[in-house]
C-alpha cells in the first residue's frame, strides 16, 4: 500500500504538489481494485459494529471538492457495505434563511456524529472559507478568524471522542468539463446538472486558491487534510476506503468482554 | 409471489391471525432466497435513485416490533444495496426531557423524509400508544384521541408527498426468548442485551393486546399497517423488501425527459 504522508496537507502545502490523475493507491488490475474495495468497505462495516458496540467514540468524514468530483459516488462506494443504520450523512447545501440567522458553524454542530456513529459530511463548513472568500464577501482578517474558529471546533470534537477525517477529492478542470459535458448528454443525468455548475467553473483558479489557503490553515495535528488525487474514480474510492479502515483501526477496539452479571442466566 | 392482502390490518384485525412462522413469501431454496433479497436490494436503489432525480416526493417506513423482532436486521438487509446518500435512518428511544417537554410527535415531525429520501423509522409515535398504554399511564380516551392524532398527522404526510409503509415484525415469545439467550451467552452480542428487554417481557400478553388495538386504529386507507412474520428473518427481509418496491414501483416515476434547453451545449 501507498504511503498517504505525500497527501497530507503540511504547512508550505501547494495544490499542484499534488496530480489529480496519480493513482498511487491502485494495485493489480482493475477485478483486484474492485475485490479491495469490496473488502475494505466489508472491512469498514465490522469496525463500525465495533464502533458502536463500544459506544463511546465518534467519527466523522468530511469531503471536499469542486462540483462533479465524486462526492456522492464515495459515498456509496465506501459504505457500501455498511448498514444505513451506522452511517448519518448530512448534505450542505447553499445555507438557508434559518441557517444565514446564526453562525456558520451552527448547522454543522447540529449533526456532528452520536456516540458510535459515522457521519459523513458532504461538503461541509469549509464550504464558508471557500464561497464567501472567492466571492469577496469576507476579507482576509474574517478569514484567518474563521480558519482559527474551524480548528478550534474541530478541536473540540477530537478532545470529546470524535475521530476526524478530512478528504479533499482533486480533480482538474478538464476532468470537470468531461463529467459536467456527460451529465448534459445523458438523460438520465442531466438532473445533477445545474447552470450554476458552470458559473463556478468559471472561478476555478480562485477555487483552488482558496482550497490552498483553506486546507494549509486547518490541516492541524488533531485533524489532518488528505488531497485525494480523484481523476480516477477507483483510485479515489480505495484511497478514501484505506485512510478510513486505517483511521478505524487505530481507535483500536477492543471486543466486549464477557459481562459477569449475565454468566449462566437463562430467559424464561 | 404471496398476496399482501391477508397481512393488511383490517377492521377487525386480531394479532392471532397472522402466525409468526408463517413463511408464505419464502420460494425456492436458501440460495434463492437470497438471491432475491439481494435483486430487491438493487432494485429498491434503482428505484430510490428516480425518487431523488424525481425530486417531489418522499417515502416513510415505520418500524415497530417487541425486542429482539428485527428492526435493525432489517435495515441492514433491505438496504444493502442503498447508498446511505439516500436512506435516512431514526431510531426512537425513550423520549429525553426535552422530547417530553413537546407533545409526542415533534420529534417524529422533526426527522420526517426529505424530498427524495426514504426514512426508516426503528420505532416510532406508536412507542406513545403502546408503552404508556401498557404502563397504566394513559386511559383509554386519551389513547383513542392518539390514534385520532396519528392518523391526522399520517394523513398530512401523506397528502404532502411521502408514501407511508408501516410494518409491525410479528415474532412469537419462544422466538424473543431463543434472541434474547443468544445475547446473553454470546460476549459479542452481549451489549445489545439489556435487563429492561427482561422486564418488558414479562409484560407480553399487554403488549400484544396494545398492538392489537394500536393497528386496527391506524391502518387507515391512506397508511395502511402489515403484519410481517418475522421468526424467520430471511422471510422478514424478503416480505419488507417487497412491500418496500411494491410501493415505490406503484409511484410510477418518469425516466426525467431530456432537457431541451441542454440540448447540443459545450461544456468549455
Amino acid at each position: 500500500m501507498a504511503s498517504f504522508k505525500k497527501y497530507r496537507v503540511g504547512n508550505k502545502f501547494k495544490l499542484s504538489q499534488i496530480d489529480p490523475g496519480d493513482t498511487a493507491f491502485c494495485e493489480g488490475n482493475e477485478a483486484a481494485q474492485r475485490e479491495e474495495i469490496d473488502a475494505l468497505a466489508v472491512e469498514l462495516d465490522e469496525l463500525q459494529n465495533l464502533l458502536h458496540a463500544e459506544g463511546k467514540r465518534k467519527v466523522l468524514l468530511v469531503l471536499q471538492g469542486m462540483d462533479t468530483s465524486g462526492k456522492d459516488g464515495t459515498v456509496r462506494w465506501v459504505f457500501s457495505r455498511t448498514s444505513p443504520l451506522g452511517v448519518r450523512v448530512a448534505a450542505f447545501k447553499a445555507p438557508t434563511e434559518e441557517e444565514r440567522a446564526r453562525d456558520y458553524l451552527w448547522r454543522c454542530h447540529a449533526v456532528v456524529p452520536r456516540t458510535g456513529e459515522i457521519a459523513v459530511w458532504n461538503r461541509s463548513h469549509y464550504e464558508d472559507v471557500l464561497v464567501p472568500v472567492v466571492e469577496g464577501w469576507i476579507d482576509k482578517a474574517e478569514t484567518k478568524r474563521r480558519y482559527a474558529q474551524i480548528n478550534d471546533f474541530e478541536r473540540l470534537l477530537v478532545e470529546t471522542g470524535t475521530a476526524v477525517v478530512k478528504c479533499m477529492l482533486h480533480i482538474d478542470k478538464d476532468e470537470q468539463r468531461e463529467r459536467l459535458q456527460a451529465r448534459i448528454d445523458t438523460p438520465g443525468k442531466q438532473w445533477k446538472f445545474s447552470m450554476g455548475d458552470l458559473e463556478v467553473r468559471t472561478k476555478w483558479p480562485a477555487y483552488q486558491r482558496a482550497y490552498e489557503s483553506a486546507l494549509s490553515a486547518t490541516s492541524s495535528e488533531h485533524a489532518p487534510w488528505y488531497v485525494i488525487p480523484a481523476n480516477s474514480k477507483r483510485h479515489r474510492n480505495l484511497m478514501i476506503a484505506q485512510l478510513l479502515v486505517k483511521t478505524l483501526r487505530q481507535m483500536k477496539f477492543k471486543a466486549p468482554a464477557p459481562d459477569p452479571a449475565l454468566k449462566g442466566m437463562i430467559v424464561k
